[in-house]
């Protein structure tokens, strides 16, 4: 179905066809959802050991009590484990509770409320305080920003990042430009994985911006492969002190999509200067995470060697399910001129960008035929995605079967709101 | 030993004899620390059975799979424990993560910066927004303050509370008053329960407070008793709703004290309009708290009658280093005119008062000698005790034998330091 060369009576037929198919769908009274970005209960399982997996032993390794109070950083051995999964030193890595989100937030009311550098660098005192967001992007990143008051500006995803050439200029040009936010392995929801020369321009823009600006390097699908020989991401901050811009970077990693996802270790890691900022309030906001909970992911997975065999286990149960909306794309579309998108090598997302104007359509008519998809706009900020294109697939929670009964009606509801909004144009 | 009938020659007598007391215990090289608030490992111990209590089954009762994402109140039974500790429905309160100061952060954040009735109330919109704290008091309270640049002002503790006259009278005459911390029961660090009457003048405040006023009922020793027949503190949603104030209090407590001090459950307690615009600035941070932490604690304490028990265990723990504290005092200073205190009929801590101008001098003597105590000032706002008399006891952590080393120590430096202050002034 090729709707450039379609004549307007081509367009009617298939209006009338698809209608009657897609009322079909409706009749089967569907119920299904691809908009959860979450592990199935059937990854949950892999870490089900981890109740019980100290057998009494609350000790650290450094002979810590965890049970009691204390230690802010969390424990060694829990910030070996983020250190190799960020590519850092151990005395670079906080390990938190169990939200990265937490300790992202954390660290953006840190650089707007306290500055990063005194409270005379506080982003909250910069004229226009802005973050930049490369789009499509992660939703609950762009309501950090909105709770802080912080503007948002978009920058577009290439296939290897952010776009850097617009993202320097435009750094360049407006120094009130105090942030960015980076998932630079499978980014959520493209896929992408940044290329070495984007991992080493983003690291240079600290030689160019406000001496306020950092990057918010979430690196959530730091380990989440799904094919083997993955692609590897450079090390951010190894291009960091090759650049001089140690203090640039902010870096966040979980375990919540490793282990259990409500219940993991989230990991921060930085520069000596930005970890004590971080420090001074999180030190005013409680008296250290959950050392226990951290103990007992490091029974679970005490070095890089268990975390693969682990994520290999993952692998083993997602990849149906991609390859199952992989392959209901390609014989629904690869014929077409209906949408684009990307096979991505690892995370939890498929990113489909149909014709301008069809994505809130396309929801919606598979909202009402039981099969809810993630908001159209939800991955640009303030939920406005100006060409109305993107629509983000999650398929982890759904068996097989479902994923591809909810791909069915994805295709009828893509063909016909393509077709009504072409033939409306 | 009577200072205000001694002569300056008995004064001087007493100084060599103490010296010499004090030389002896120098060279004893001890290590002794009464400064922590904390479990001891044998409290700790009696949670034990924690890890491992869910023995494979993840579901919470509602059959909420609580290892993956999602919950931001909390679990039911989590919140519906939280509600008895705080005499509160379940509806009212949300079960968090391990730490009820980082909740307590929080609440304050939402104050702060975004307000608990929309941003135009938020306390940066006032000028000169200041909290009242009864003294002496928690540090841990202050420094929330002191992140935030929330302004502190004193008001005395007295056997039945915060003196009321006083509160009353302060914040009729400033409304730039928006708030007030206070430890109801086994005050940190007096071990006052305020009174009924006080509790209802406290909850009628919000009748004659800016409305953006909030009380920060800090209830961290609700069920911490040392004896039979404990005080009862009075409910104070109860006075609240009597006196038309469901928005002026939010309560907070936690099981840190009960169960793993570093691993527990905190809750926060309030009105449905103060736990919305709670909720609307914690969804930003996170997509909720640990719920399988959550569920162990409900296995270990499914209920009050078990949570009773179980304080019970601690109480017996705890009880003779509280009456080695207490005899020692009394041995060493009732018939003194040296210091003041009480014996607490629960909580964590003995407050001792000394004469004027002597708190810092007690407490450096003994560090010297080997015996840490808590910091003077460190129970009043900015460090600053202003009569240098405040000096809190922590007796849980060590050994009875150990506590009766350090009070030794404590007797011989509280008579020094009194001495050499008399012969001084």
């Amino acid at each position: 179905m090729r709707l450039d060369q379609a004549t307007p009576e081509q367009l009617r037929q298939w209006e009338t066809e698809l209608a009657a198919q897609y009322q079909a769908i409706l009749d089967q009274k569907l119920n299904l959802d691809l908009t959860r970005g979450k592990p199935s209960a059937e990854q949950l399982s892999l870490s089900d050991a981890l109740d019980g997996i100290l057998a009494g032993d609350y000790k650290a390794a450094d002979g810590t009590d965890t049970r009691n109070y204390g230690g802010l950083d969390g424990i060694k051995e829990a910030r070996e484990l983020g250190a190799q999964v960020l590519g850092l030193d151990a005395a670079n890595v906080m390990a938190g509770g169990n939200s990265s989100l937490t300790m992202m937030f954390q660290a953006a009311m840190t650089g707007y409320q306290f500055g990063f550098n005194g409270v005379e660098s506080a982003w909250k005192n910069i004229d226009g305080a802005k973050f930049l967001c490369p789009v499509p992007g992660y939703d609950r990143h762009y309501t950090v920003c909105e709770q802080l008051g912080i503007e948002m500006v978009t920058v577009p995803m290439t296939a290897t990042g952010p776009d850097m050439d617009q993202v320097e200029a435009m750094i360049k040009a407006d120094q009130s430009i105090i942030g960015m936010w980076c998932v630079p392995k499978y980014s959520n929801p493209t896929g992408v994985v940044y290329s070495e020369d984007t991992v080493a321009r983003i690291a240079a823009l600290g030689k160019i911006a406000n001496p306020a600006f950092r990057v918010f390097w979430d690196n959530a699908y730091a380990v989440h492969d799904l094919m083997s020989n993955p692609p590897q991401l450079a090390n951010i901050m190894e291009a960091c002190v090759a650049a001089g811009t140690e203090d640039s970077v902010l870096q966040f990693a979980s375990t919540s999509k490793i282990t259990h996802a409500g219940a993991g270790v989230a990991f921060l890691g930085g520069s000596a200067n930005n970890l004590n900022a971080f420090r001074k309030v999180l030190g005013t906001t409680t008296i250290g995470p959950d050392k226990i909970n951290q103990l007992r992911h490091m029974k679970l997975l005490p070095n890089m060697d268990a975390l693969s065999a682990h994520m290999q286990k993952h692998a083993d149960i997602i990849n149906p399910r991609f390859e199952a909306v992989l392959s209901k794309l390609d014989a629904a579309f690869a014929d077409s001129d209906l949408g684009a998108w990307e096979k991505p090598a690892g995370g939890y997302f498929i990113s489909f960008d149909t014709q301008p104007n069809c994505a809130q359509a396309v929801v919606k008519l598979a909202a009402d035929a039981g099969v809810k998809l993630t908001p159209a706009g939800a991955t640009f900020p303030y939920g406005k995605d100006p060409e109305d294109r993107n629509i983000r697939l999650a398929p982890t929670v759904p068996s097989v079967a479902d994923v591809n009964a909810a791909m069915d009606v994805f295709e009828v509801c893509v063909k016909l709101a393509s077709v009504r909004t072409k033939l409306a144009s």
